[in-house]
């Protein structure tokens, strides 16, 4: 295995979308909810131990969360285990990976992913960024992974590249971005989808340890300057305390507005590796397993009774009885019970706010 | 208080239909479903303290429930609690609670009551209840309490009295029984209710221990020589032994099919005390305190969004959020879990019966 290459997971993530079922004492990257028997963060952990050397592999996450890493990832080093003192977005976390990683090699190629996305192919993932690790090794370029639509969705951020450079089906190939678009209408989805020139954003980069440095250099000096301070701290006993301050002082910002959409060395390779982000009840159910009547079932004692489309998560032993549901989503976890519409999931972050509100922290 | 008053509370039942609130092992007598701070038991028994001597209060219910029975009603002598070694409908429990009280008293006038049925307005109750101990005191008749319809209601069945018998409002007062009928349906019903001839069974009876004891000598002689044979038994240590030997003898049979439908000194005495059987989470649903958006909801932490018209029974600390429900039922209760539409409520039964086949008797 090359020692050259390092992973840097990112598992900050504390998002409400999945509440009761996630929550903020445990958010989604460490959860198994498709019920594989391993988690987001584990899932993703042992992708990239076939491509990095075990002591390459970094995780940062919060300080919320390190023993909770620790206990899902017993093989992790724990000087591995990137710890935040306060949420500071994606721009900050790469910072401190950087020079964690050029203290040990300054040769690194490196790849950036999220912790809590699916992925079904995983041979074809390997293959991908085997192609990608060897084109940022060579080239002083950002690379981002850019998954080949196979629907117009409207959850997902675009990546454009040059009309004239669009790629055909047999020549997936690191080609240059002309341009980052946000999530689209429905309307502009559809054009996007059939105009061959849009991937979506998986949020996976791949650069040579040098070329983001530079990047940061030349977009985001005043991050960068802040972890350069931490030159011969990093990997001793002074780094997290080092650390703590640091965030205290950088802004929050994220890799994406930081440097992503500004550099002009940015490329994307497109990729086919049956990806979800998995961000919503409605691409859980995509990919989860479903009975004759269109429902997705967690839970041994669930008796179901004229209920279709619908997501029904239920803790294991619980018994539950549902008669009459279409298109809902019922999910207990923790002592906690939502029922909602399908349709009306994007309302789930309010009542959680709600919740907070009129019954406190703890509960969410 | 006069002495020969005596009153039988029926509290053997083990209806499903309110599953999961209800569990076989605590049934809707003993629960408080309406949140009033007493279960139905110790409501019914409060009500008839005015009316009877403390010792005078006979309870019939399973073996199973004794302890549930002198834990609810800690003021009910031991010796007044009658149990039932297995469950062989109304006629065996009222023989038995005669020959009970035929040695404690023979010149007793007894009410015979439901442990489960709701009764809003308890002076009423009073007033009719002694009104109709008169009658039976004075004469040898079965009277039962007839409730003045205020709708269609299928849900009951009705005793109807001769057309030329028909009722003014304003003088209520013990006429004899034409015949009884079984829920009808809805056209029925509507017929029934515009007639003025017809009222809902409550379910309670008044006699005179003679009286019954004469009936049960003409009509089910066959039960009441069992229960005979105990004399000298009842109110001895021999007394559940006796008992236990006698139910496995005696036949399963109702005092309505056994005796009300074939004795010809049956009366009915109307009443209008705001009375429900509350046998349905419909009419539960009817006499519960509603919000804004006709939802019935016991729970402190129930959270409702876009949530009409219906039901919802939590435990009182659980973190429950709703969003989207429109006529259904949601109750938890023991970590069971159900759901069900409000129209389909008679399905009820069949799920019970699923969950005792799939899942075991533990959780019925």
């Amino acid at each position: 295995m090359d020692s050259n290459n390092f992973c840097v997971i990112m598992a900050g993530g504390v998002g409400s979308r999945f509440w009761p079922l996630s929550r903020s004492a445990k958010p989604k990257q460490f959860l198994d909810i498709l019920g594989t028997g391993k988690t987001f963060l584990q899932q993703t952990f042992d992708r990239f131990k076939n491509i990095c050397p075990l002591e390459n592999i970094l995780i940062v996450s919060n300080k919320d969360y390190k023993d909770l890493i620790l206990e899902q990832l017993p093989e992790v080093l724990e000087e591995n285990v990137l710890l935040e003192p306060m949420r500071r977005n994606t721009a900050p976390c790469i910072a401190y990976a950087n020079y964690k990683i050029r203290e040990k090699n300054p040769e690194a190629n490196i790849i950036v992913a999220p912790s809590d996305h699916l992925i079904m192919n995983e041979p074809e993932f390997e293959r991908v960024i085997r192609q990608g690790l060897d084109f940022v090794n060579e080239n002083d370029a950002l690379l981002t992974l850019g998954i080949k639509p196979n629907r117009p969705e409207t959850g997902y951020g675009y990546i454009q590249i040059n009309h004239n450079q669009k790629i055909e089906e047999s020549e997936c190939k690191p080609t240059k971005v002309k341009t980052f678009t946000e999530k689209p209408n429905l309307e502009m989805a559809k054009i996007f989808f059939e105009s061959g020139e849009f991937f979506w954003n998986s949020g996976i980069f791949l650069w040579k340890l040098n070329s983001i440095m530079g990047a940061f250099d030349k977009y985001l000096a005043e991050v960068n300057e802040l972890f350069k301070k931490g030159i011969g701290v990093y990997n001793t006993d002074g780094e997290q305390k080092f650390i703590d301050q640091t965030y205290s002082e950088s802004k929050n910002i994220s890799i994406d507005y930081g440097i992503i959409e500004k550099a002009d060395n940015v490329y994307v390779l497109c990729a086919d590796f049956g990806w979800s982000d998995l961000g919503t009840w409605g691409s859980l159910y995509e990919n989860s397993q479903k009975n004759e009547e269109n429902n997705t079932v967690m839970g041994k004692n669930v008796l179901l009774y004229d209920t279709e489309n619908s997501i029904i998560n239920m803790p294991e032993d619980k018994l539950v009885v549902i008669q009459g549901l279409k298109d809902y989503i019922a999910v207990e976890s923790d002592g906690i019970l939502l029922i909602c519409k399908r349709e009306d999931e994007q309302k789930i972050r309010q009542f959680v706010k709600d919740v907070k509100i009129k019954k406190g922290d703890d509960f969410v």
